[in-house]
């Protein structure tokens, strides 16, 4: 119990955030407009632990991200633990377990927090908390045309404007069509052909002029001229159905028809996960100040076959708290802090029994109110709710427990109502 | 790539939870009633990461905890951090880091996921979910009566009733001069007889017996006298203000004017942590088959210090959502499940488009809509929405295009009302 040798910190652990009131009220924020999203289009919440067996990831997030990436350990039973640093697996997982009770298809959301282990920096720290929203069973283009809307719809319910961001659309089958047979590459020009793609943007254009000679020697130019397409046509030619082409042509005019305007076909769009099958897309702000992906996913078909079931296709995206509070504060779009407290009440010395009274009686009516419990000075008091930006106050003595009448003060707009308890919960509602 | 070689684990680590979308209905509905309570009495929520540096929790946890409890380990930089087992540590940390720009009092909960390495059992998991409520600055016996008032409140919010539960009240004061005064025994013996008390419910009572008399030799008999004692009065005699009794016997006569009338003196009740140092206090399910407590907590004036800033008093308890579930459920106390999604739109071949454009308009007046994204028969459609225990259901086709009349049927009550969709707007509202 000697424990005054070091001094301990008062930080927390490098990479991830405390949470004060004013920086948990944006966070909840956040997490309601998902939320009531999600639920207006019928997605379900679940949840599950932060700690999976290290094994669940080795299996398909890719090796890179489980070696270099990933918090894991061994614990005292000798199992390999990993703490989850994306949610894909574990729904997966958990599909995969009760698929025979449960009704296909399946919307399903979650809001878990995710480690990654990786050196801090703007827009990317190693803890993140991150919407999930995944439909189960569904193998047409309808699936992914609403996952791709429900986000969109969620953009636009935090005040975003058509012209703030763009949705990027890509497919793994028109990439594997890109490096098998119009390239005609090897498995591993392929895997780093891929990577370097998938890097482009962190890296500089001569950095990666000389890495994609380096793995492409001369089809490098043709890959070139693949990445600066807007049109995934100009590439396949009459290829069009064997190649993903027609799967983001239908996807993209799907969406247009729909009013999302702002989406366009992207033949950088990797996605790191080696799990995804079909569609992959990412949404971008197009301030370059916040240049990372704000959401992204894409289609698993595969996914809940690898836990040895049949299979059930998948497709959903995942999207970070961290990029969506730099986007909505570069846009001026988070609202002003206000604490859910009501009223606070300050009272004369000997009277704060009688303020916790009032207190009671107003909460059993719905009202959310705060009872100083000092002995300071009135004034101190109030002083006290203004700073915390609660709306109303009053202050119990003799006279307001003898009259059952109270002056209650709005803070802000410096006026004053006189009432009874009765008037002051109606003032409250 | 290759993953076939061994078969997956389909279940959660140990420990563990899975939470399917009925159990996270349970799960949101408990913390759906904490955050009411706190909120009515004023608290703000924060939040923190997981994650903590090791040391935070040598320092005052308790060294048994930290050394045989936490999951421990060693981060790829080299730092020892520890998935967090309690939340005080972190909250004094923020409180300390903070401390002038805070204003105090201060009120705060908050809803975290915390870890335990142990034997999973009946109430007692390797990852739950606590409440934690604090309260800061406030070194009277007000913030006590609050914080065991807020929590009774609580109870009473889920429902349940003054005898299905005590709330058990004692202090660390008053065991240090049992130890240091009544019994007269060494810092070593003191240690032993607190850990002795602390399991003493979890032992047979010859265990106790053999221990205690090992421990204490005759004074043994002493202690099961003060342990059988119903009231700090007959133990300290005269020696009232300076023992803590005085404490106890205030705090319990301020609750009972309250109208808590469940709450005793109960001079067992320990609590794990080294930090407390005054009032402790547990709740108990008066039903013995749930023999753990559901809630618990105590003063710790001293641990805001020991980050080297000037002291701050504190106050507070953390509440288990394991032993919650157990009592609600013993005692007929939790909610019938119900989704979210309030209607379900089938539609017949080649309406699926439109059927989605009458699911976003009524998204847009509000209303919880989800769409069939198959092209099933409209009966296996319709039973889909019943498997889910979606309230209305409706069909889109040729004529309700047309006329543009759906029929909303009612499935738990088999009726059928024709109307347009502003009327079912309505319906919904």
């Amino acid at each position: 119990m000697e424990t005054k040798s070091k001094k301990l910190s008062l930080e927390p652990y490098k990479g991830t955030r405390d949470f004060y009131p004013e920086n948990q009220f944006v966070q909840n924020y956040i997490f309601g407009v998902w939320r009531k999203v999600a639920e207006s289009y019928g997605y379900l919440e679940y949840g599950a632990s932060i700690l999976e067996e290290t094994e669940l990831y080795r299996a398909k997030s890719g090796e890179e991200i489980v070696n270099e990436q990933t918090y894991s350990f061994t614990d005292r039973g000798g199992r390999d633990v990993t703490i989850r640093p994306e949610m894909t697996p574990t729904v997966a997982r958990m599909v995969a377990q009760k698929r025979r009770e449960l009704s296909f298809p399946l919307r399903w959301y979650s809001i878990p927090n995710l480690f990654r282990y990786e050196r801090p920096q703007r827009g990317r720290l190693r803890e993140h908390w991150q919407l999930n929203c995944d439909i189960f069973g569904v193998d047409s283009i309808e699936a992914d045309v609403e996952v791709i809307s429900l986000a969109y719809d969620m953009m636009k319910a935090f005040g975003a404007k058509d012209e703030n961001f763009q949705i990027k659309i890509n497919s793994r089958k028109f990439l594997n069509y890109l490096a098998d047979d119009y390239l005609q590459i090897s498995e591993e020009q392929k895997h780093k052909t891929f990577k370097l793609i998938d890097r482009m943007n962190k890296i500089s254009v001569e950095e990666f002029e000389i890495q994609g000679i380096e793995i492409l020697n001369e089809k490098f130019d043709k890959l070139k001229k693949v990445i600066s397409s807007k049109d995934p046509s100009d590439i396949a030619g009459d290829n069009n159905t064997t190649t993903g082409v027609s799967d983001i042509l239908n996807l993209i005019t799907s969406l247009k028809r729909k009013g999302i305007v702002n989406v366009v076909f992207d033949p950088t769009i990797m996605r790191g996960f080696d799990y995804y099958t079909g569609t992959v897309f990412e949404m971008y702000d197009t301030n370059p100040k916040n240049p990372r992906a704000l959401f992204g996913g894409g289609r698993y078909d595969d996914l809940v076959g690898i836990f040895g079931v049949e299979k059930v296709s998948g497709i959903g995206f995942g999207w970070g708290d961290v990029t969506t509070r730099d986007f909505l504060e570069t846009y001026n779009l988070l609202p002003q802090y206000h604490p859910p407290v009501q009223l606070y009440i300050a009272h004369l010395e000997g009277f704060m029994e009688e303020a916790n009274k009032l207190a009671d009686y107003l909460r059993k009516q719905g009202a959310n109110v705060e009872v100083d419990l000092t002995d300071r000075q009135v004034s101190k008091q109030i002083k006290t709710s203004d700073k915390e930006k609660i709306p109303f106050a009053l202050v119990v003595g003799e006279d307001e427990v003898k009259t059952g009448k109270f002056k209650v003060k709005n803070l802000a707009q410096s006026t004053e109502t006189e009432t009874t308890r009765d008037g002051i919960a109606a003032i409250l509602k």
